[in-house]
């Protein structure tokens, strides 16, 4: 593990060197690879999938794990929008100068090396890897035991493309063992070698890699997702939001858990809401107001309100105004993403200022919380801290800065 | 301890929510209220003086801790420098529209609940509440036991302030206690209500922070920093920066520990300048080049490359060109401040490229790495690490952001 940090400290600092077209050449030749080495990454992951069946890995996480030609190629096409986006590096944040003729520049740069640690989606391997190579940073991956063989098949690909760039392969390195104990000296042991850790996975991980390590981390703990259903929402888009919000994809983190109706749209909009919750399949616990007023509904009880369900479970609490929707998300939510639907949109402003989560909506499905959808091309993971980065993690969120100072002989009085 | 961090998360959210406007006039107040109460100050400083010269306290120390007239008007001046800059919260850092429509802005927002820990200088007390309150954070303000009187008559007039402006008093609170556990306690157990914790002094309280912290943590460890001579130097511009990189204070993070001198200009500068810094009583420390070349040089061993003096002590090697000085600063630096003297821009240019440190500078003194220097108003510290903040830290840094996404009704497919 030691000699992998020491190889990436060097990896990073060549490549911090190299320019963005070689990098962006890294990325897409890794695409290249990948659509051809398709059948040896869907064979490796059947060895991974066989091992899953074996040992009684759950349905969702099966589902995570496994890949199929879809999905290879969207680890592809994922490499070549990160290829599109601007060259993070070099960027001048800011530029001023001083009264006394000293010029000064906020220019962006890499942070240096990265560590990932992940659970059963392969797909992890590329995307951060790939956001990693575009933002100058090596990377130390260190995957979940079940996607083993998908990993390295994938990482012979990023190992192709970097080759092609004429970039030290040592930028991208993966973990060669399953053993627990790889994390852990990661965590607590390698503060010299690795900048920051980004750990990508259920909750038991992340507050694994939060108590344990020595490197500043940057990641989220829950995401407790609130859609608040306005007086002035409109009844077929508090609908429409409603059901993409919870049931879309149930198992990803922009999934809402609770469902907060202002009381003054109560009678209007929750005999719609709940009836096309339950037509979607999904089990609706309510407060008392809201099983009074359609059937079907099993009463919630506090932890309700505190549970992330990942699952097809909704919690729906009448709430008497802004505030009080203001206040439960304050009390409950996990500081990940909000909703508010609502034709009125000093209403909205409203919820912007005085919600203090790292994604407010109005209007829309929280499900777009997502670095793909916000036009990262891929996001590492979605920060609920508030240090370095908050929100979708792409690549110009992986970058530091340093300054510039230019003068002509000053020194300081 | 845990009351005052409950109190600072209340805080917090109220003054999350106040204008820009109040949070100026709260730092404008409170530097009136120093120069009304400036005896109050003096007196209280007297007492931790007299207590200082009791125990022992060493000369730099007792320096650090004196105060009188004008450095209690230039803490005053500092929250009033601090209140002319522009509001660092609420500002759209960067705003897009998706192909669906969303449209996306990153907005700026506070930290939240900061704690600084720091020793016997009182000017952090307002320098570093007055950056707080700029930046809508609340602050547990933790000084050193040396320094306890004259924090607290600090504090007071930073109560006036707040009270002035109708804001929470308890958005500043210091630690009423010098009991070092107190420290233990906000580094380890209150991550609920602290955001982010900034050391502020010597290596070993830094040390400490760092290994303790259960929170993140933004500072520094060191600053060993160069100022590189390189072959195009004009000889007086040299000799200047050097003295005034060395020499003007030896006691700050900023101060110059070794000077790099480029072998083609060796004969022309190492006389002068040796001469120039022993004439202002600088020990000088050489390799073996420089102790041939000029007199009364010691000889510096290997490990004088990599101390922090903060004393009237440097050494200097002579590199054999560009590439050996910026690998000396990559194998003994900091990251903290480079100067490269040159009238070669591309030499410069090259240097900024290749050399990793928080700052670096042409024909400038380091001594300029500072937040007031910087345009801040006032610096909380100057940050080594990478993530969240690099360089001096003022108010921007303390700022974290939101995504507000506007749309119309979009569900994501």
């Amino acid at each position: 593990m030691d000699a992998m940090g020491v190889a990436a400290r060097r990896a990073a600092r060549s490549l911090a060197m190299v320019d963005g077209e070689r990098r962006d050449r890294a990325l897409r030749m890794t695409a290249t690879c990948m659509r051809e080495q398709c059948s040896d990454i869907l064979a490796a992951n059947a060895v991974d999938m066989s091992a899953a069946t074996a040992s009684d890995l759950s349905p969702s996480m099966r589902d995570r794990l496994m890949l199929d030609a879809d999905r290879v190629e969207s680890m592809a096409s994922s490499l070549e929008a990160i290829a599109e986006l601007r060259d993070p590096l070099g960027r001048v944040l800011s530029e001023w100068q001083r009264p006394n003729g000293l010029q000064i520049q906020r220019v962006t740069v890499p942070l240096g090396v990265i560590g990932i640690i992940y659970e059963s989606r392969p797909n992890v391997t590329s995307d951060a890897a790939g956001l990693c190579i575009k933002s100058g940073n090596a990377v130390i991956l260190r995957g979940g035991s079940e996607s083993f063989h998908s990993n390295h098949a994938i990482h012979a690909c990023l190992k192709t493309g970097l080759e092609a760039a004429a970039i030290d392969i040592d930028a991208v390195q993966i973990v060669p063992t399953t053993d627990r104990a790889a994390v852990g000296h990661m965590l607590s042991s390698m503060g010299d070698s690795i900048d920051v850790v980004v750990p990508r996975g259920g909750k038991d991980l992340i507050r694994r890699v939060k108590d344990e390590a020595r490197v500043p981390v940057i990641g989220h703990l829950e995401g407790i997702c609130h859609v608040y259903l306005h007086e002035a929402a409109d009844t077929e888009m508090a609908r429409q939001i409603v059901v993409n919000a919870k049931m879309r994809r149930t198992g990803v983190c922009g999934a809402a858990e609770t469902i907060l109706v202002d009381r003054g749209a109560a009678q209007r909009l929750l005999p719609v809401v709940v009836t096309a919750l339950q037509d979607a399949g999904c089990e609706v616990r309510g407060d008392e107001t809201v099983a009074s007023m359609v059937a079907g509904v099993a009463g919630a009880e506090e932890r309700d309100w505190a549970t992330e369900y990942l699952d097809a479970i909704v919690s729906i609490r009448v709430v008497a105004d802004i505030e009080a929707a203001i206040g439960h998300i304050g009390q409950y939510g996990s500081g990940h993403t909000e909703c508010i639907v609502t034709g009125d949109d000093a209403a909205a402003e409203h919820f912007f200022r005085n919600v203090d989560s790292a994604i407010l909506m109005q209007n829309a499905s929280t499900q777009f919380a997502d670095g793909g959808e916000f036009g990262m091309g891929a996001e590492i993971g979605i920060a609920t801290g508030r240090i370095h980065a908050r929100g979708p993690v792409g690549a110009e969120q992986l970058t530091s800065y340093k300054y510039i100072v230019r003068g002509s002989g000053q020194v300081r009085p």
